[in-house]
Order: C-alpha cells, then structure tokens, then sequence
C-alpha cells in the first residue's frame, strides 16, 4: 500500500494478510481477530489474534494525522511513526530483545506490525499494585548503558553519527516535551491541570525566577546537545514488564538529544512512585518498605547504568580518554539526569499530562501531600544538580525532601 | 550544467558566459580574462575581469573532489561547496554586505560565483603589517551577535531551526576540525610541524593528560552542541578588510555548534597576532603600542557582540527569559569561547595547519619565543575559561601569559 488510510479491526485484518513479514506468526488465510486497544494520546493500536491459537498474536500501531486525545484540530505528522520504527530498529539491532520485535514497518502507511507482548504488564501499573521486578534494574541500565553508548561520538564514527542525527531530526514531538516538560508547567497555558489545593505552590513555582532559569537552562540543553540517540520519552508507561522480562516500548519521541534525559526519566518517575506512596500505602510499615525498594531501584539502575556504560567504554577502541575523563563524563552525565528527572517529576504534577500512580490517589488532600513530596523532590534534583557527587547523594535528594502541603 | 568538471582559467570563462546572474556585472560578449589565485588548501579560486573595464570583476570558487595540497588521495566531498555557498546566503541575508555577494550557486558544478573583494586584504596579512582596521570590532563583532544569534533556538522557531541543522549537516569539514584542532595537535599524528626548539614543551604537553582531558571536553562540545549555524573557520585568513569594509569569507566549515567556536576563533587570531608581534616587532615600545591595539580589539569584538547579542535578545520577542538567565548565557559563552579559542591558537604551533603570522618570524629562536607565548596562552585560556568572570579576566590571562621558552 502506498497510501496513507487509518485501520480499523476490520481493514488491519485485510492488511495484515498481504504482509508476507507475519507469515512466522499467522498462516495465510487462518481466521484472525482484532481490536483496537489504543490508550496513548497519539495512536491506533490493534492487538491481532489466531481464532484457532489465542497464543499467536501481533500488533498494529497506526499513527493518526493528529493528536487523538485533541482530534484533528491539532494535527501531528506521520512521520513520528517511521521514527518510531527506525528507533525500534536501532535498538533491537543494539539491545535484542529490551523492546518488542519490529515485523514491518511500512512508511506511506504510518505503520509498524510488531511483536504482542504478553503477559506484560505497563510498569508504572506494577509499580502502583506494589509489584517487585527483580531483573528491571539490570535489564533497564543495561539498554540504556548500550543504546545511548552506541549512538554517541564515543561509539560511532564522525559521518555514521551525523547522518543520523539527520535521519532523527523531529521537531513535532520535540516541540511536545519543549512546552509540556520545559513551558507550559510554569506559566498560565491551555491544557495545565493541578489539584487546587496545591494553588498556593503552584503561583510560588511559577513566581521562582531563579528555578525557572534552570528549567530553561536544562530546555536549551535539550533542544542543542545532539549526545546521543535518545528515547525521548522512557517513563514507566514506556516501559512493559514481567518478573523476568522487561521491554522498552514506544520511542516515537526519539531524536538526537543529551543522555541524561533517558536516565533522568527512569530515575525520575521511579521517585514519582516512591511519592505516590504516601498516598497509597497508609501503613506506614509497609509504605516505608516498599519506598526503600524504589530507591533501592533508583542506586541499582544507576549503578548498572555505570558499570555497563564504563565497560563499553573501556572495552571498545575508542579514541576518547578514560580515566579522569570518563569519571567527569559519568559524574556530568548524573547531574544531567538529576536536572532532567527533576524536570519531569514537575510536570507531571503541574501540567498537562499527569501519571496514574499519583491521580489514582482518590483522596484530594493525601493526593496534595504526594504531589507536593513530587515537586519538593523534583525541585532539589534541578537546583542541587551541580553539587551532587554519587548516586548515593541523590537518593539523599530524595529522603530529605518534605512536602511542603500542608501549607501553614 | 549538470555534471561536474573542473575549469580552468580558460573554460571558466565560458561558463560565465552562460550565467544568466552575471549579467549585472558582464555584458553577453565582452572580452574577459581569468586568473587562478587559490591559495587556500581545498579550491580552485579564479578572478574574472572585464578586459575593458578592470573594476568590473567576479570571483569564481570551485571546490575539487580532493584536498588540493595533498591530492587526489585525500578525497573531500563537493559537498562542502553547497555548504559555503547555502551558508553565505543564510549570512547574506542576516547581515547583507558582511560577506561577499553571491551571484550564483551551482551544486553539481560544486561552483560559486561570487563578488570579487578590492581592494580588501586577508586581514592576517594587514596584521603582521601592524595595520590598524578602526572598523573591524564593530564590523566582527555585529556579525557574529546577529549571525550566531538568528541561526539559534533563541530566534527561530523550533521547527525551522531543526531542519537547518539537517541542511547543514558537514560531516567531511567537520572531521578535519575534530583532527586537527582538537586531537593530532597532542598525539603523534602524521602532518603534525613545530619547531624543534619547542621539542621539550610540545613533549610535555602530549603528556598532559589534564590539559588533554580539557581539550576532549571541548571536542566533544564541538561533536554535539548544535547551538548555531557557526562559520566554523573563522579566523583572521577567513576574514578581509579594508579599512572601512569588512568581509566575512569561506564558510565551508559552517554547520551547527557551539557559538563560541566562532567567536573563540576571532578573539584567538587576534592574540596569535599579539603573540607574533613578540618576534615581528623588536622595538619595545612599538611592540608594546601595537600588543596593546591588539588587546583592545580583544575587548571591543567581544563588548560589540556580547551589546548586539542582548540588544537582540531583548528586542525580539523570544520566549527564553532576560535577566540573570541572559547574563549567565553570556558568561558561558564567553567561557566557551576562551576554550576553543585557546584550542586554535594552540594548534597552530603544534599541528598541521600554522599561520603566517608565526611562520614568518624567520630567527627560530625568536619564532619559538613567539610561538610559546601562544601556547601559554592557549593553555591559559583552556584551563582557566570556567572561573572567568568577564573579557577584561581573559585579557589578564594574555598579559600575565609568558613563554616558557628558552628552557631553562
């Protein structure tokens, strides 16, 4: 097909029998069934079965020519979706099996069939229901260690690198995280939503000249520091998980920016679940338990984040200094990640677009006290960054903030 | 013309015959003559003249598919004759008579035609001839603030910004920086020329690994700061002058860095010059009046850039806040600047490509007094730029740099 036409459960059974890739998975003619499954803001989803082997399945993602949650009024172009399959692509070339197999990814058609990945659950839910994911860290520091070490100057020749910073120019969906992470959060813009009982903070942070400095300073580093080929979006609603497996998913924002905003986002919404339990998890025994089994997630996915990325490094030839240099490097690239993580714990409380983990709190107050501990922890990372030392120094970040709700 | 050849100085003007552009300059039929002058390592330069009326002239650059001082066995892409000319537009455009005009622009011919500059002078040579340019700082200064100003993310808008980042995507050019600024010049690497009296010093700079660990740091600024369309070669041999006019040339190294790197290469030639001048000129106080001319070019360039750079921030309505945000940009970019203009005055005595104002002292030793003070000051620069506080401190570090030669 060359064409661009939106699927339905009806027409992606069509497409799907003339897709030679999904012979491995459906035979020929073999009854299929479908539904459209799609929760995002951006896309059509279709989960495609066997009538005859429910166990054999694939999925249609279909970008729209517009943002689905708004409608056509505020359009967005196709071409995020061969992003989309490109980064897929890289990554699975990279890290096998960290992100769902790529079958066929069909441009005209702002298409891509993948793998279904079952019984994986989205792990910001897991991570709610107080679910334990012993292989996460390793697997999560792992792919990051190797995609964003592989995509950078450290890894990739001069020309390779540069033709695809080219090849991952996207402005449309960078231009979504320049105002809903880096603008709008801090201003009076259409679209921002927060619990009114934070009213009182939210003109504060709005008024703090000295803050949004830095959040602007962290946006200009989003918007030029071409470091390595990014995720662009890795929060815990991108990421699928079971006890032994763990898939990154839906790297639509992908592009050429700075590491740390990878890494800041799984640290970062690691800390807006450790905020989140003071909403949900009353028992104080208990809540505390299972916070220190966040932070202890936050230190090991660093710490394997390091230890993989300083392997890569002093394993491959590369013509970059080690030592002291990679030691600054890692230490530059930890501040990065505070700066930014901080960045995107802010707006998800003060924004547009928020996380379950803190609007599944049902009670106004206690949901404030959470959202409030949220933005008390994203403000230290951003205005503490430059004087952190360790991993070890950020978590502290973590355990000495206080909400500020109540407010006296 | 839709194939490449390359002319000479005979077949030049038959193409020029045919140039519709030209018509402004040259009558349909009129006797002209040509004469090769590239002295450059890349092109074919060729000046064109009406053989009745000699002030009726062009220029016609033409890149060659190899480096033309080493030969077809370094090949370098055409390419970068689309850069330099589609650059000259961008500038044309921003700052109009800044940079000389461009007549016409043939990509598959690789071929520029463009103004022809008298009575301008390479302003490097006016400077060994202790000329003095009262122009230039206004000049220089007003066309990197509103060049590298224009070309960022704080004037354009995100989309537009993105693809002009693609479109100047320089991989080959970019490459030979890498190489010759930021590495050979502190490794044993073929090219590499110095004057043997300097052999204890250019030993143990190579042996330096903090003062290499810094270089790399600026390296990898240069590999992924995509900030501004640069010049990227912007030295005192890229720029002539008369001494009312002043004309920015040869932007094949353009692409989108750091904006330091421009202005880091103006403030670095001048005090390349300064330091030559310790073996030019033998008189003291003559000397000294003309280091001093030099230092307050130093600081007039930077006062007119860092003046246009705010006047256009607060006059264009930009959404990045002014204020402290504005003057800690500044201070930054200053301190960029320090870095990678230490980096190119450095090269130039340790690596291939030196300048004639050093390699013109003919005493050896008298040369290698001027060309350690270079490299103290290089040093100073590189090592001291982040505690920098404003032009007047990097001014300091030149007054307060000595040469470490003759050893004791």
């Amino acid at each position: 097909m060359s064409t661009y036409v939106a699927l339905d459960s009806s027409t992606v059974i069509d497409y799907l029998r003339q897709c030679e890739e999904v012979r491995a998975v459906f035979a020929p003619d073999e009854p299929l069934w479908a539904r459209e499954v799609g929760d995002g803001n951006l896309n059509l989803v279709f989960q495609v079965y066997s009538q005859a082997d429910p166990r054999r399945s694939l999925v249609v993602k279909q970008a729209l020519p517009y943002v689905r949650c708004v409608g056509p009024s505020w359009p967005m172009t196709l071409e995020r979706n061969r992003i989309e399959g490109e980064a897929l692509q890289v990554e699975w070339a990279i890290c096998p099996g960290r992100v769902p197999r790529l079958y066929r990814l069909d441009v005209p058609m702002a298409l891509m069939v993948m793998e279904n990945l079952e019984p994986h659950v989205i792990m910001r839910k897991g991570l709610i229901a107080r679910k334990r994911y012993p292989r996460f860290a390793e697997h999560i520091g792992t792919f990051m260690a190797h995609t964003l070490f592989k995509t950078s100057d450290l890894y990739l020749d001069h020309a390779t690198k540069k033709r695809e910073v080219a090849r991952f120019i996207n402005p449309d969906l960078c231009k979504i995280t320049e105002d809903l992470v880096f603008t709008h959060p801090y201003m009076e813009a259409e679209g921002n939503r927060w619990n009114r009982l934070l009213d009182p903070e939210v003109e504060r942070l709005r008024a703090d000249q000295a803050l949004k400095d830095e959040i602007f300073w962290l946006k200009d580093q989003f918007m030029t520091r071409a470091q390595a080929l990014i995720h662009g979006d890795l929060h815990t609603g991108s990421i699928m998980v079971t006890e032994d497996d763990t898939r990154v998913i839906d790297p639509e924002f992908a592009f050429y920016g700075p590491m740390g905003f990878d890494v800041g986002a799984v640290l970062g919404n690691l800390c807006l679940s450790y905020a989140s339990h003071e909403g949900h998890t009353l028992d104080p025994d208990e809540r505390c338990e299972y916070q220190e089994y966040l932070l202890g997630l936050v230190r090991a996915v660093w710490t394997v984040f390091e230890r993989e990325f300083r392997r890569l490094w002093d394993e491959h030839p590369t013509p970059w200094p080690g030592g002291a240099y990679q030691d600054r490097y890692l230490l530059q690239l930890l501040r990065d990640s505070a700066g930014f993580g901080g960045c995107k714990m802010m707006r998800r409380v003060l924004g547009l677009a928020h996380v379950l983990d803190l609007d599944s709190i049902p009670d106004p107050a206690t949901r404030a006290r959470a959202e409030s501990l949220a933005l008390a922890i994203g403000q230290s990372w951003v205005r503490e960054r430059e004087s952190l030392a360790s991993i070890d120094d950020l978590i502290t970040l973590v355990r000495h903030a206080r909400p500020a709700f109540p407010y006296d």
